[in-house]
């Protein structure tokens, strides 16, 4: 059975259910899951918050910023306790409600300080250590006496009480210093990277200092905008990547940057500008201005890493796949193309291998794989799967081609997540489907988890059988023969937003069986390379990963031997590690070391793999009870 | 009287004199003006050489190559002594002669040793030490078992032997790097930057690693290309400074800087332009690529420096002249504009002050003025009269504005020193003039030396009284009156290549007293601050200094108390200070420290300036015996 069931039921009315976004975890939740206050949103939504009081509003622990305007005035207790924070749009999440939905900022100290998953703007292990700091100076004017040229005298400034033997002045520095000191009679801010070069001089104290950290995927580039004087976070802006119009996957992006430097040149430009684009989107929300982003952190696939740089990425589509450089690279933003301060520092995480990018070095990061000690599978589902198996300090990793299913690709009806697309379905005993659609009107297609979701519906309801056909001795007018094999209906024409019918073929049934059975081989060849038999815990990352029902997952086979309640969502993780790195130069140290102590593992080189694969196309038996009973994987 | 009689004799006749140049000194020689061999003209041209045998061919110390063709096959004397090195055009100076004239290479093993004077190419007391270095690797290409990118398998490479934690990648490099690993199954020439960061990374072994030294000029620019593996002499280009289309002085390029900065910019890629064009054709000549310049080395005075890199020079014109930057730079060569290899490091010596510039630390490092124990005046004439004043490793020094009129500006008939000018001047006692004029034609104007020449010929004739005015007893039809004061005809409109009559009027003799003055001014003063009535020696830098007769300069009292044998022309020392930074990465600190020790004076801010000046102004007696008798600089 479906779990999500109040809003999958009320998927097929007209009026869109409103959701309260929890970030910086990225976690959405709908406001009738639950009770009325955001805390017991949050709590639903599996976001954790502190708070001793019982939700009384005494403790003033879970305090959270809201991102709009707020639906009711603060409450007495709640400017009793906040005090000025109040007027920055804070409140006690136990005392505020947003009926109409919206989104909330759960600030670092209202999140469990043991909690192991790092997020954007919350990073309690490490504290906030940013590589650039932002310094008021005032630089003495030269005079005939004591003719000392501006470099030298801002340079002087910035060495009282640190050690600053040999400071760096980029050209485009240097070249707006000397107005900026005499603006304001050489009152100025200086920001300075990692103490040894000045990224910018600007007139008058207090300039702001901006970073961006940017996750650029195979389908959707996402920026956050953070202030890097105090680590707060101010806006995030998100587009798809206009380099899908040169094909879908990573294979086809590299096939097309192999047909000449120009065809790379143009997929470097389209990324390029797009981060760009994000960044300026980010500061118009924040009233900002994107030169004064003093630094970028930005993570991707190997494949998105490669050609954002303007490396041909060739090489990583043929044996033995390796990466042009795979080391975490510090160089001037500019360099890349990007439009931030003119000596802005852009950092790119380490990757790990030709299909193990710095995507998955920012989720080992974001979930400190490094530290997990019970065995646990990070899962980023996408495109392509990647996937780490961590236990007890040992990693290992593997990326499994899944395939473009778990995208809404090669299916009948597949789209991407967005309005019209089926998100959820539910299949009852008399294979009525029920149907959760992105946005509450009426189905156009199906997006990944609504395939995923569908099949495992009618797994359920014991339509498809364990080899994936389909029942032959069901009798529904669903059931019918079409184009792609025996076709189920889940919508009729009068109720989609296409006028034709809706429908999961038999082909599709078949592609998200090879997907799942990538997966599927993935894991197991890792469990027995660790000599494991199962996982005790699965963190699911990704923006697939926050719509994907762990239930449906269970109920496809997707991952031998585990269960519902072990599957725990951790929203762009990918994200939250770029952010991780930009709000603390330590976090960069250990990216570069997760990135050597992972083990990547190819599986195309595991001679178990064909039998593996095999064993992991068939579906599971229906399940009639909830949760899912624990099974072995050796009966998967 | 003056000394070069054999050439100023035959100065109105019509055949060009054929000239030797000694590189890479850059003094050249009239062909006349010794015995036939090469190692007799070297030292008629006061260019040291080795040579123990007395030019009988015998000790094989006298080595040089001929920059253009033999004029004759070597000697059997030579084939035996120099053995390969022949087919490299090295012969025996005292073995070769050229009558036709030619450039000639004087290469660091025929110099002797304790000479102080670094010019390109030598460098005795620090030997070769580039900062860059050109290695040969064979990089083992990746495989499954060790998928190792790139990037990380070159630096294993290059680590084999040394201590390389840290090696910077440059975006540039890294695009290039994977193609040029392939096309040679892994060999490939890697160019390391001072060990820690990778210039370039080319396929195949032994890919040339060139540097080029440049010398911008408010007039002229000079580029030398050498090779940075072997420290080799390549070749030298030079051009007029395509910025003198905005004024021929630092004062009016700053003016035009000032209007705004699609002004300064224009300067600054006129700037960039010149010296890309140098750098093609320098390596048009040594048959290489710009593509294999790694590094260049930069000096040039304030005003130059600050627009070669795009920074207002505004604050230079006005006091306190403040510089916007002071100390050497190090900038990818493409930030500036530089069209060399993608990654080539831009190394920009040191500038003192805003009129002292990085040209004159060159010059205080090529002349090794930290060392110069007896009181030494280097002086640097140009627009701008840079001086330093060395004594027992104190150095002061200053800047005159000693005016145009030494490169010929601001004078009736002034000109540059190009072909048709007249450089030098010789005036009988009945007033008639032997003129010497460059490439032997009819004269066109006066260049620089030409005026200072004919101002001393008027001096010793009698006919310029001490305060500068013509002597009004003199009965001579070449003195007449003119727009510009009385006016002294050197040659008559038939004579000329105008078709008008070539003069010298009282107007530029006053120019030539305000611009000596100003030299005067600034010697006397810092021999004052220094306690010293005296110099023992004064080295003549500058291509001004090459053509500047000693005799004349001290005809027209310049330099107080100066003999004329203490005169000393250095070359392009300037360019030489460049090339040695360029050879070996130590004069680069040594550069730096040369900057801090030097004192600099502000002649402007002297309370004694003016009465100096006023004294300068005076020309001394005429004296009737050569050498010029010691006089104290009291009676100056």
């Amino acid at each position: 059975m479906v779990a999500k069931s109040p809003e999958v039921a009320a998927a097929s009315e007209v009026a869109p259910v409103p959701f309260v976004v929890f970030q910086p975890l990225g976690r959405r939740v709908p406001v009738s899951a639950a009770g009325g206050s955001l805390l017991d949103l949050a709590r639903a939504a599996g976001v954790d918050m502190q708070g001793t009081c019982g939700g009384k509003g005494l403790c003033g622990k879970c305090r959270v910023r809201l991102d709009g305007p707020s639906p009711a005035p603060p409450t007495e207790t709640e400017r009793k306790i906040l005090g000025a924070a109040v007027a920055e749009g804070y409140r006690l999440a136990c005392q505020t409600s947003l009926p109409q939905g919206g989104s909330v900022w759960v600030p670092p100290q209202s999140r469990p300080g043991g909690q192991v998953i790092l997020t954007a703007g919350t990073d309690a292990g490490l504290g906030f250590d940013p590589a650039v700091e932002a310094i008021d100076l005032t630089v003495p004017p030269p005079s005939l006496e004591d003719v000392i040229a501006d470099g030298q005298r801002l340079v002087g400034e910035l060495g009282q009480g640190r050690q600053l033997a040999e400071v760096e002045l980029p050209l485009g520095v240097l070249r707006q210093m000397p107005t900026a000191l005499k603006a304001q009679a050489g009152r100025a801010t200086a920001v300075l990277w990692q103490g040894r070069r000045v990224l910018d001089v600007a007139a008058g104290h207090g300039q702001p200092c901006l970073g961006l950290a940017v996750d650029l995927g195979t389908t959707t580039v996402v920026a956050y905008l953070v202030d890097l004087a105090t680590g707060r976070h101010l806006a995030v802006a998100s587009a798809v990547n206009p380099q899908i119009a040169h094909g879908e996957d990573v294979i086809s992006r590299i096939a097309h940057a192999g047909l000449g430097a120009a065809q790379l040149e143009a997929l470097r430009a389209r990324a390029c500008q797009c981060v760009n684009q994000l960044a300026r989107a980010a500061c118009r929300q924040a009233g900002a201005s994107p030169g004064r982003i003093m630094e970028c952190t930005l993570v991707g696939n190997t494949a998105m890493h490669h050609i954002f740089l303007g490396l041909d990425p060739a090489g990583l589509a043929t044996a033995p796949y390796a990466p042009a450089v795979s080391s975490c690279l510090d160089l001037p933003a500019r360099e890349a193309g990007l439009e931030l301060a003119l000596a802005a520092n852009l950092h790119v995480l380490p990757v790990k291998a030709g299909f193990v990018g710095a995507d998955t070095v920012a989720v080992a990061l974001a979930v400190q794989a490094g530290s997990l000690d019970e065995p646990t599978l990070i899962l980023d589902l996408g495109t392509n799967g990647e996937m780490i198996l961590a236990a007890a300090g040992v990693m290992l990793c593997c990326s499994t081609a899944a395939g473009p299913a778990f995208e809404g690709g090669h299916i009948t009806w597949g789209m991407r997540g967005a309005p019209g697309a089926v998100e959820g379905v539910r299949i009852g005993p008399d294979l009525e489907p029920v149907l959760k659609v992105i946005g509450g009107g009426p189905p156009l297609g199906l997006c990944g988890s609504g395939i995923i979701s569908a099949v495992a519906g009618l797994v359920q309801a014991g339509a498809l059988e364990s080899n994936g056909s389909f029942a032959p001795s069901l009798a529904s007018s669903r059931l019918r023969p079409g184009p792609r094999g025996v076709e189920f209906v889940l919508a009729w024409a009068p109720e989609t937003g296409t006028g034709q019918d809706l429908v999961i073929s038999a082909q599709d049934v078949s592609e998200v069986q090879l997907a799942k059975a990538a997966v599927h081989a993935g894991l197991r060849i890792m469990l027995d390379r660790l000599n494991l038999t199962r996982v005790s815990r699965v963190l699911l990352a990704g923006a697939f990963g926050n719509y994907l029902e762990p239930l449906d997952a269970c109920a496809i086979g997707l991952l031998p031997g585990v269960r519902a309640d072990m599957v725990e969502g951790v929203g762009n993780a990918a994200g939250a590690g770029a952010v991780a790195a930009l709000l603390n130069r330590l976090r960069r140290i250990q990216a570069q070391e997760l990135a050597s102590r992972l083990r990547y593992l190819e599986l195309a080189a595991c001679p178990e793999f064909p039998d593996r694969f095999v064993e992991g196309m068939s579906f599971p038996a229906p399940s009639h009870s909830a949760p899912e009973p624990a099974r072995d994987i050796s009966g998967s």
